[in-house]
Parts: structure tokens; sequence; C-alpha cells
């Protein structure tokens, strides 16, 4: 049994006794947060390649690879966004910060905890939450937002000139209702997981491992389930939500729609751009809307997914046979893809209306976001039909860095080359 | 292959093919809002008894028996609980949510949707987001709220004087701090499923049934998980959450300390009072205390599960060996038991501090609150060492009449007999 599958084995409790037995210790930062040290290593680099879709609560997804895991993975069932705000004063405070969050993406990606906790006097190192529990598919994926390397004006880090193309905030469209203390951030991280409590413990982790040197600006959370079969996934419309990311899902198409141009920064190579858009839908007005009304909005038939004319969901879809005003027209009249990985989100009831909090986690990523997703999100926002149903709300623009080799940490060749 | 069987194995698509062949049609209800014809009918009674644990995503738990589903059931990893205000102005309104709901929680159960839409004019019956998912061993459980039999000294329907006899709302206890707009109601359903998309999608129809009749007051989501071993679930103090359950899950147990006694109102035979605190833990703080301080706090080891001075989690505990203001100390000593079925809840950034807003959805069934459950929350607020990380921001109490028989609704024989 070599080390790979001796790790994709091991249950959470094992990794803590083998810990234990080898006589791995706590270390403690200079936070005064403790880390942890990593037991059993992966023995062969990964490849790049998405793992192919399992459901076994065991199966691990690893970390390191040409390219960041989280993006071109099949869709897990639970994530959550996390945004920081870096208090940092240093670049060597930064790099602390990125050393810390990699060893614990990667040992919750294996399966792993920290120690519970030698010292019963000390803080445990880990929360516990996980102890029983397998690594559920566990991706977390990190992106740097635009104040990651100016703000005010002010190079904070000395990375400034190592700005990506096209790093910015997206720019503010017309029906845009964002709520500023739900968007940006200097740094962002998705967690992924099959399990909504194992993607928790990750996140809940990071800001942990996080004090002193950044504070949690939000936190999102979102679910999506393609059932057991691996069916492209429904929104809350009830719309199959990701069908032409089969355009794209080939090494050449994740070349030309995903992974950043030989222009960039050294550091951006394998990486992408993340965009965030939290998307209220107003389920209330859409329940009642007619079904031709909803399949006429995305120029697709509700139950098979089909555009307009066609019979199968992955048929080519034909926009002179869909409504003008068509999401899925426009989108393809937009002639941009865009790789998504859009997460729905139930937030109660919002009490000014009595109608239920709810909507889209939209994500995607792309190589490009200023000819991708930009002018699609324009020409959306001022003809889709959806306009009618939904608001958005929240916004963000993030810069995720290329994969990891073992022992390298997320954004090394950002701070330190 | 009998019916039962039958059912079992159907995907929601062959469900609505066979919906369509046998020429089941829309049945539009007085309240505007299309109801459902269930298709193909459970052969056998359900014996009431608990079904095993099974993670396979097509199972089912059946709605009928002697008690509702959702109350011994093994937990399932999501929850929703949402609680509505009745406007309705005559029983017979009450009568048709309460049947419109229980045919969508007969069809949901099974893993069947309502129509997506014959009549491309019409709103499509069923909101569309599980068309292609399983039942996920779903189920929905109802309670009535005190102000459902009551409400400003009214007999709102006529069935005052069929109130169980412990049903009123959770005394204040010393340390409340209750948000109003997120306690009580006339009515409250529990929708659980392995699935949070399956959960929600019934969640959002029983609101969507209840157009006219009622308005949703609050919604809760949770999520909770003991792992593919079924282990007892640890909450987001990283403790083992649920392990007394072990002391009365038999027949015997759950009669005495589950199921409502005989001098109960005859609907509430086989029913139970659901008790339920919305807990915010204050997770920072917890995190920074020592891993003596936290162990000390429940009285029981974080790691094993087991009480103080005990090897395993379902050794007996002794309270003698615990501090004084132990949580585990004082649930023993308040002598009583409960059914817990608890799910933790994560709702993003707490602005006001930075912190995250987090904590406990505690849910317990029991046959009497006054005896079993109000005395141990008095006990433990004015003493229990967890007071330090925790309050108590939310409360109902929920009388759950008993289970039914195929063609009955749930509260029948409470609004009938």
């Amino acid at each position: 049994m070599d080390h790979e599958n001796k790790r994709q084995g091991m249950s959470r409790r094992d990794f803590l006794k083998i810990s234990a037995s080898v006589g791995v210790g706590l270390a403690l930062g200079a936070s005064g947060m403790a880390a942890v040290e990593k037991v059993v290593s992966p023995s062969k680099p990964a490849t790049g390649e998405a793992p192919s879709g399992s459901s076994a609560p065991d199966a691990t997804i690893p970390l390191y690879g040409e390219h960041q895991a989280g993006i071109i993975t099949p869709q897990q069932s639970y994530m959550y966004l996390a945004s920081f705000r870096l208090t940092a004063s240093d670049r060597a405070s930064v790099v602390r910060l990125l050393r810390d969050w990699t060893r614990f993406a990667d040992l919750s990606s294996a399966g792993g905890t920290m120690r519970t906790g030698d010292n019963p006097l000390l803080p445990p190192s880990d929360t516990g939450e996980t102890l029983d529990l397998p690594a559920a598919r566990l991706t977390a994926t990190f992106g740097f937002g635009p104040t990651f390397f100016r703000q005010d004006g002010k190079d904070r880090y000395g990375i400034a000139g190592k700005m990506p193309l096209y790093l910015k905030d997206i720019p503010r469209m017309p029906r845009d209702n964002l709520d500023s203390l739900l968007s940006g951030g200097d740094v962002c991280v998705q967690v992924c997981a099959e399990d909504q409590q194992v993607a928790f413990h990750a996140v809940r982790n990071f800001i942990r491992l996080s004090t002193g040197l950044a504070t949690v600006n939000w936190l999102q959370e979102g679910f999506i389930s393609g059932g057991p079969a691996g069916q492209t996934p429904r929104n809350l419309f009830g719309f199959k939500d990701g069908t032409a990311n089969a355009l794209h899902q080939s090494a050449e198409g994740y070349r030309d729609v995903v992974w950043a141009g030989a222009s960039e920064p050294e550091w951006m190579r394998g990486g992408t751009y993340m965009a965030y858009r939290k998307i209220r839908m107003l389920l209330e007005v859409w329940d009642r809307s007619s079904l031709a009304d909803q399949e006429d909005t995305f120029g697709r038939y509700k139950e098979s997914g089909a555009a307009y004319g066609k019979k199968g969901e992955f048929d080519t879809a034909d926009p002179a046979q869909m409504p003008i005003d068509a999401h899925v027209r426009l989108a393809k009249e937009s002639k941009r893809l865009i790789h998504r990985r859009g997460y729905s989100y139930t937030d109660g009831v919002d009490q000014r209306t009595g109608n239920v909090n709810a909507g889209l986690l939209f994500v995607s990523f792309q190589r490009n976001p200023e000819e991708q997703l930009i002018p699609m999100l324009k020409l959306m926002q001022s003809r889709d039909a959806l306009n009618e149903y939904a608001v958005h709300i929240a916004s963000g623009m993030f810069a995720c860095p290329g994969g990891l080799r073992e022992g390298q940490y997320i954004g090394q060749s950002l701070l330190e080359a």
C-alpha cells in the first residue's frame, strides 16, 4: 500500500492516532494560534486534471497540481465562500498566514484534522467537529482581490507590480443593488465538500488561523444537487444551471475559457479569475408566473433543459428559436464562454416582505473577465428577461493563483519571486 | 413487485411519467394553488417503528404509521424548520390547507413531485428543483402551537377544548434573549432529508401551498453529520451531541420519554411535544478556551465523548465525577430524559461584532415538557457552565399529532372528531 492509498483510506481518527504515535507536536505560530504539522504526504504529483466525480464519502481531491482544486473539479454539494480583510502589516505576516492556511488545506483535503490537544491547558488546535468525518471531497480554493495588491493607492505588501491584467472590481451594472458589506475583499476562500459540516469546519478553521492577521468580511453558504446520477443541477427556478459548461470541458476548452493567458504575471500561470455575484431570486414572483413565461425567460424547456426547438439538454442551442430577451439567447449572443460553478442559497424569511430570502451564489471562472464575463453581464442587465425575477446584491472578483507543488504555499510565487 | 417496492425504486422522473401515462390531472384548490393527485400508494401500513438508517439516496421513509416520521427517525443530515401564522378565517380553510400539505408530504416522502405543468399558461404545480433527485429520506413533521387553538382569548377554529395538556410557550428563562420574530407560530413544519435541495424544495412548496391561508413567520436551516458510520454527530463546539438518546431508544423507552400520555386528548395519541430553541454559540470565545475548560464545561472528554472517569461514549455517566456546573451533570441531576434531534446552523458574519453567526437549532421531543424539559432548562440557565458560551435567541413549543393512515390528513382527528 503506498502512501497515497494509505492516506485516502484513513479516517480522521486514524490520522490522529498516527500523528500521536509518530510524536508530531503542536507548532505554535507567532500569532499564538496552534498550527499543524502534516504527517502523511502524497507520494505523487497531481496532474491538474479534475478527478472523476465520486460520491464515496471518503473520496479525496488532491490539493496539489498544475491548477488549484475546486475550479474544474466536478461540483460538490456544499460550499462556503469566505472573504477576508488583511490586517497584517507586512509581507512576512501575510506569508505566515498563507503558509498556515496551506498546511490546513492540505490536511483537510486529505481528511485529517489538527490535534485536539496534547496540553489540556491550551485551546485545542482543531475545533473538532469533523473528528469522525471523512474528507468528503473537500477542496479549498484561494483568490486575491484588487485590494490585496493596492489599497488607497498604497502598495501594501510590495506586490503591486505583479497585479494581474484584469483584476478589478466588476463595474457597476445598471440594475445593481449591491451591499458593500457582502462584497469584495482582500482574499477569498472557496471551500466545497459533499458534507456541509466538513465544509464549515474548514472555513471556520481558516478564520481561526487568521486571527491577528486578517478578519472575515463576509461568509456565504450554498448548496446544489445533481443527484446521485450527477445530472446538471437545477437552480431554485427549477431550471438546469451549468449546461453550457459542457461546451468547454476538455483540456483545450479549459485552456481557452478558464486558465490565465501567457501575458499574465508568472504566478498566474495555471491560475484564473473567480467572479462572484450574489443574486437574490424573487421566488414568490417566479412561482406565480406561467410555465410558458418561465421557459420564455430562459429559452429552454424546464423539464428537459433542452433549448427551444431542440430535444436534448446538450443539443446545440439555436438563439433564433428563442425570445429576443431570453437568458440563454443573450448568453449565446455574447459569444463568450465562462465556467460556471454556482450554488443556491437560502437565508430565512425577509422580515421586510415576508418572502423567502433565497437565490444564487453565482461563481464563474474565466481567463479574462473583461472579455468573457463583463460584456455578458452588461448585456443581460440591460435586456435579460430574468431581470424581472432577480436582483444582484453582492459582487466580487478575485485572481486565483496557479496550483501548488508539495512544500509550496498558496501564493508563494507571488510573494517570494 | 408490489406497490411499495415499486414506489421506492422510482425516480421522480419515472413518477412524472407514470402520472402522465395514467392521466392524472391537475386539481386546482380553491386557493388557486394547484394541488396534486397522488398516483402510487403504499400497500401496507407502516409500523410506526423508526426505519433503520440508510444512506442510499433513494431510500424513503413512509409518511404513514402510528407516529409521525421525523421524530424517532434516525437523523437525516439537513433540516428546515418553518413556522406559519394562519390567516385562514374558518376551520374548513384550515382543513383544506392541511389536506394539501398532507398530499404533498406523501408525494415528497415517496420521491415524487407535482406536475411541472400540463398547461403552459398556468404556473407549474411544482417548482421543479428536485425533478432529477431521489427522496433522500425526506420526512415532514407537523406541530401545532398554542395560538393554533386560542389567540387573544379567542377560540379561532372551535378546537380550544382540545388543547393538549402541556401546550404553552416555554416560560421566560433568566438568560433568554429571544427574538419574537424568530419564535413561536401557529403551525411548525420540520422537514429533514439527506440532501438540502430536497429538503428546501419541500419546505418551499409547503409555503406555496399555504398561499391565502397562512404566511411564513420564520424559516431556519440546519445541518448535522455523524458520517457514513452513523456516529453520534458533533455540534459546533466539537462535542458529541445526542449521546443520551441511547438511554431510551427502545419501544418502552420511547413510550416513557416521547409519546404523549393517555390523559391527553385523543388526537395526541401517538403524538408528542416538539420544543425548539435557537441557541447562538459564541464560537470565537469557545475556540480560545483550553481543552480542560471545554471538557469541564460538558463533563465529558472531547474526543471520545465518554463521561468524566469513563472510557466509552455510552458508559453510564457518574455526575459525581464531573464539575458541579458541568452541562452533562446538570442534565443527569434533572433526572429527566428528552429525545434530542438538534442541528447546527451557520448564518454568515454578525456585522455588529465581526464574529461568525452560528450555533445550535435545539429540537427535542418529549411527552411532557413541563416535567421533562422546562426544569432542565431552568436548572441549566441558572447554573450551566455552557452559559458562558451560548445565548438562547429563539423559542417554540408545538404539539405534534399522532401518525396517519393513508387517506387521512394531518390533524384530521383534531379538526373533525
